[in-house]
């Protein structure tokens, strides 16, 4: 790939994801990429720690902007509502950058080193959510439950798009967040429940 | 350690545990921890294939009874209480290995790689629970959703239980599944909610 005016993060991240979608993760050198993007390894090693970070810098800047949306929300907003708003907040991010997401998706699918990078990616962005809401005053186990409840409604939301690229993921967010909602409808039914969180 | 009896596999998950309290997980060798627990590296790696799993035995064993308790559970019980009535049938097996698994938690705080590993063995039980309600009749993004969000409320069942050794697991499940149910309820009064799941 020759030099084409982009930056060199950018082009490392796209020579990197066409070298792993063709040969696979695991035989793939820096040095490859580095010569794809038409740069040195030490430029390669200049912006990213390693083979599989160069394939996760979108999480920095969607964490940013989840945190940055939950601080802006109204402070009557609950977990939950705050936590769809924040989502809804990135979804410009995320579609502008499905087209290097949708092949990053396919190979972290078959590289189990990725998936565990992943994992802990994702991991990531939950403990961010949780101490964006302890900020608000939430306590910290309701904020740990919620952060973990709302990723899993994110990544519901998700899954239906990446399934269906022409829907809208706004919408989806809703129609997850309303899941969540029907699904722990029973719960409020048992004979236990009762509002007893701190 | 002497050879006290117990099996080879207990010693070692003891002499593991003991030696990466003692120096750190990254400090120790398998050597070390095959000649403590009075055995040979052979046998060692006959049990576990690396330095990690030697911690995360306990994995299989909570899997299979949380899935087990899945498939028992009354047809027409839905996902959430469901999940809730699996994670009480494996209080005994937790409550069983509290003795081993409290230093294990305090290892895995302070040991990066083991973190990623444990976050890998919670989403491989996450995709055990989400199958198992797949095989009663439940939609595969409707279990996913219900399975992830069973999982951080029993994380957060388990929180307060570590946070407190004195009270009851049981009751903290119960406990946490309402805070869901509180959570999840602003959703509910949204004016775009409604009941579609599938």
């Amino acid at each position: 790939m020759p030099r084409d005016g982009r930056p060199a993060r950018l082009r490392l991240q796209q020579a990197a994801i066409d070298l792993y979608e063709r040969h696979g993760f695991d035989q793939v050198t820096i040095a490859e990429i580095a010569a794809r993007a038409g740069v040195t390894e030490r430029t390669f090693y200049r912006h990213f720690a390693d083979k599989r970070e160069v394939l996760f810098d979108g999480e920095t800047g969607l964490r940013d902007i989840l945190v940055a949306a939950i601080a802006e929300a109204p402070a009557t907003l609950e977990p939950l509502p705050t936590l769809l708003r924040s989502f809804r907040a990135a979804v410009p991010l995320l579609e502008g950058n499905r087209r290097l997401s949708e092949p990053l998706r396919r190979i972290v699918a078959v590289t189990p080193a990725l998936r565990e990078r992943q994992q802990a990616k994702t991991a990531g962005i939950i403990e961010a959510l949780a101490t964006a809401l302890r900020d608000r005053g939430v306590s910290a186990p309701t904020a740990a439950l919620a952060a973990q409840i709302g990723m899993a409604a994110f990544s519901h939301a998700a899954a239906a798009w990446w399934a269906d690229p022409g829907q809208d993921f706004g919408m989806l967010l809703g129609d997850s967040f309303e899941d969540l909602s029907t699904l722990t409808a029973p719960l409020a039914a048992a004979p236990e429940s009762g509002a007893r969180l701190s």
